[in-house]
């Protein structure tokens, strides 16, 4: 049948980059973050969870190392890890983004502790972990994708956050201005392992839920983040109060 | 010390059935929901959802079946797996539930397909799953001690529903009733193991974490259905739009 002809690259690649149009730059709480119309206590709590995602980076890319037999693969792949967890003279993002929460006024100790990590947050990013635990290699390559969009999230932090937010430590850009170098570098790698395993119209459709499933993940964080965060009203109920919005010491 | 006594088995149970209050009956959604103050598409989209749960039980049980050695314990505990999914010519809890959502108008294969189960619903659930998965089966076990406060939530159903929902078919509340006699039977099991098992008081903090945990568990699942059909207002933003309210295909 015609419809199941498999996309052309060019074609395959232009439909995962428009789905930039659900990355969680476009959710309120990011937007209002770009706008600077976040508090001091809002963006710590942001630093804070974000926090969780960024620890649970390198053990997601140790689990895509762990299913794959392709060596080739793992010497291009381990870098993420590398970058992630510093190395000899190399601090690594991790440390970038404690300074990035240093700058923001917490202190490294709070941060390290999860004692801010919302339970949403803990779930959403378990959830991808998890993925790259139980999926095969490719699949979990594939879910790295939201890197395509990445460097327009981080830039505009760079370009805007000095204005809005003018009591952020300079030092705490660190994170972002890397990220801003090793994304693409990333992006050319994880697209290529996508365009190679996923070359039927079947797997092209999975590959789109696999990076639609990513981009729940980092929504469903921000969800978490709103709701215990921002005030929130529900019609027919008031204000919203988040009675569980504590850290969850049981995953 | 003093402080790190164990608690007698009296104050133990007296502590866990005091997390009651955190229990996702004082949910918003939850508590519009007991009012009447609910449309029959929230209550549909709360029993497609909450589908999503029901059908991961059994495989959470069959985790912790997986990880025991004790086969005086796996004799007990495999009768949650024969209510749920039933066995001979008993149908079980899913089919039970399958039916709820026939009464508010949803249709089976609607529900089968997991078409209308949010990502914040999946990656909570999942969450319990995989904590069953990984953790010892006594910690799983004891994140199941929320059954101590199920009963009330069943039963306040069967006693206001009907009024509040005249157009619900009554074979709709089969499962709340089977609730009402397996939940008390199920809470003197696992009882007993978290008695058995957490003897230290640092045990008995952990199994209070666990069980906040599974709280947790609950809670986020009603907060991501509050964001998705519920109509909120965000200070600062305005109405809020759940952009990635769509079934995730990923995980």
């Amino acid at each position: 049948m015609d419809e199941l002809k498999p996309w052309s690259h060019a074609e395959f690649e232009a439909r995962l980059r428009a789905m930039g149009d659900r990355y969680h730059i476009h959710h309120p709480f990011q937007v209002m973050m770009h706008r600077g119309q976040c508090t001091q206590a809002q963006l710590q709590a942001w630093v804070a969870n974000r926090y969780y995602y960024q620890i649970n980076i390198p053990i997601k890319d140790a689990a895509i190392l762990a299913n794959c037999p392709e060596r080739e693969v793992r010497r291009h792949w381990v870098q993420r890890i590398l970058d992630h967890d510093g190395y000899a003279g190399e601090e690594g993002g991790i440390e970038a983004w404690l300074r990035l929460g240093e700058a923001v006024g917490l202190d490294r100790e709070t941060i390290i502790s999860q004692q801010l990590v919302l339970p949403g947050v803990r779930f959403a990013v378990d959830a991808y972990v998890n993925f790259a635990r139980q999926r095969p290699w490719q699949e979990a390559a594939a879910a790295s994708l939201t890197e395509l969009f990445a460097p327009t999230i981080h830039q505009s932090r760079l370009s805007h956050w000095p204005d809005h937010y003018p009591w952020i430590e300079p030092e705490g850009y660190a994170y972002f201005k890397r990220r801003l170098n090793e994304a693409p570098r990333d992006v050319v790698n994880g697209l290529a392992i996508t365009m190679a395993h996923f070359n039927t119209r079947e797997l092209q459709e999975r590959a789109i839920a696999i990076l639609q499933f990513k981009l729940d993940v980092l929504w469903t964080m921000v969800d978490a983040m709103m709701l215990a965060y921002c005030p929130v009203q529900v019609e027919g109920w008031g204000a919203y109060t988040p009675m569980n919005a504590v850290a969850a010491a049981g995953s």
